[in-house]
């Protein structure tokens, strides 16, 4: 049985203050505090590139788990702002770590909800091929294609990165996955010429889909909403987040809201949760339902169990 | 078992001959029978985004093949010119098909081994999520960043797209498959503000690794290269399916090149050979070998076995 076994992370160290930009966004302390929940957005440095924070990812995963570079037998990125349209964004990461010719690799283009599909679809390609270590990255640094004065995604997004290596011995396994799609609304969160996100109606879809996607991905494993330990939404804002407490009539404390001083990390948001938590030995958490959801708009669900 | 059911096809009608070019690029016929083999590239009308590529190529394959759109569960884009960077051209594809919300979509990024690769990686998501039916789209306009004065790529690419129906009733399944990256070779075939490509490089990357991962996906799915009827290679061009066929020492009969009035599709070159084949009640050949390779650097294999 193949699943995640570690994970590494990178979050620039660069952070812009909401709260100094509170008069040229006409914003107060309420807003940012509770309502999108953000002080602060990590900003990578404008030579950086994507392949560069999955490096850097890269970097910190080899500090926590013991392997080979010669042992990994896929890479997957996950992103949306790749280095090139062409060749894929893999492809620079695979020369960047000096990974073999046996590797395969590919891109993903998926956001807020590309961590999930994207653990399903690594996984599926791992038992497939017969592989047994590979590597699925997330990196959608949305600083390269947002307008510092667009108030909808300015003050929300961060950059950053996650490295997951998926192995046959893992510490967390998924269980069944759910997926939707409703291309109607793929102008909702769209970049043209820059970032353009519909904000009211990204938020009215996730608090409409994603409370009937958590039965959903509960039904189909078999668990009760009351034997998740924890609930690792998307961050996309703390409002989004309360907003299913509320609707789900969740224990807030079970529902991690982690993004206030790095911003919505778009696909990567999920993987700095499982990180800390996996980081966090008093946390023994052994059912934890995940749920990205955003740009397509697209969701996908699904169940971890802690092995050990 | 899952499989490929049916393929439909799209190509612009738009041509470009290359006989029109010979004074600008300074080429004679010889070079357009018997080198490039190309005499002509397809061009899509400037309107026409990559997702509507996909949607005809989809028209094609309804009136090939008995379905509902109810029933897709899944459909995978694999492009490196998507209609927008964010949100992913399925979601696009998804709207204009008019598909149901349970779909899951996704783009990969992967150019000339895509449709290998995609073959394998939508298969795999099938498999793990019970899905029956799929559609692997194909869709790579090159003409969206081709310089038309670099004779390098305005001469070879063509552009098209491919809809391969994957279901339970398949008409070929795929055996064992390859897969190999060779990051250091990135920016032989890339994308910064036009398309760039060494064909040079390119073309020794693939005399030297296709016959090496010919001999292996034989040797990992027990094939002698006798019991292969055709040899279905990534259309680069004809030069290098003539030295493949040399190095290989294969009858020229088994090894199609069909890119002589539309140029090379780029991921979508496979399936439309396959499509031609599929077509031709007079095909009866039960064992194919399939290898995509370029872009990357990046390739992969799989063997097709007829099921009836």
């Amino acid at each position: 049985m193949i699943g995640i076994e570690a994970i590494g992370k990178y979050l620039p160290e660069r952070l812009i203050s909401n709260f100094d930009r509170k008069e040229e966004f006409g914003i107060d302390d309420n807003f940012i505090t509770d309502k999108i929940g953000i002080q602060s957005v990590t900003r990578k440095n404008e030579d950086e590139e994507t392949s560069d924070l999955c490096v850097k990812a890269y970097h910190d995963l080899i500090s926590k788990a013991t392997f080979e570079p010669e042992e990994i037998e896929i890479i997957v990125v996950v992103t949306q702002n790749p280095d090139y349209n062409l060749p894929h964004t893999a492809a620079v990461v695979h020369k960047k770590i000096g990974l073999p010719e046996s590797v395969a690799s590919f891109d993903i283009s998926l956001g807020c909800s590309g961590f999930v599909y994207g653990l399903s679809a690594i996984q599926a390609f791992m038992v497939a091929n017969g592989m047994k270590k590979g590597i699925l990255f997330t990196a959608d640094p949305y600083s390269k294609v947002i307008d510092p004065t667009d108030k909808n995604t300015s003050l929300l997004f961060g950059d950053a990165a996650a490295a997951t290596l998926i192995t046959n011995s893992p510490k967390y396994v998924t269980g069944k996955f759910t997926f939707g799609t409703i291309g109607e609304g793929y102008e909702e969160l769209i970049c043209t010429k820059s970032l353009y996100m519909n904000g009211r109606s990204i938020f009215n879809f996730a608090a409409k889909y994603v409370p009937k996607d958590v039965a959903k991905v509960l039904d189909q494993n078999n668990l009760s909403i009351d034997e998740i330990d924890s609930f690792v939404f998307h961050q996309g804002s703390k409002y989004i987040c309360d907003t299913l407490i509320r609707r789900l009539k969740l224990d807030k404390n079970k529902v991690p809201f982690d993004a206030t001083y790095y911003g919505n990390t778009v696909s990567s948001s999920i993987p700095l949760i499982l990180e800390k938590q996996m980081n966090d030995i008093d946390n023994k958490d052994s059912n934890l339902l995940l749920c990205g959801f955003g740009v397509g708009l697209s969701w996908s669900s699904t169940i971890l169990k802690r092995t050990k």
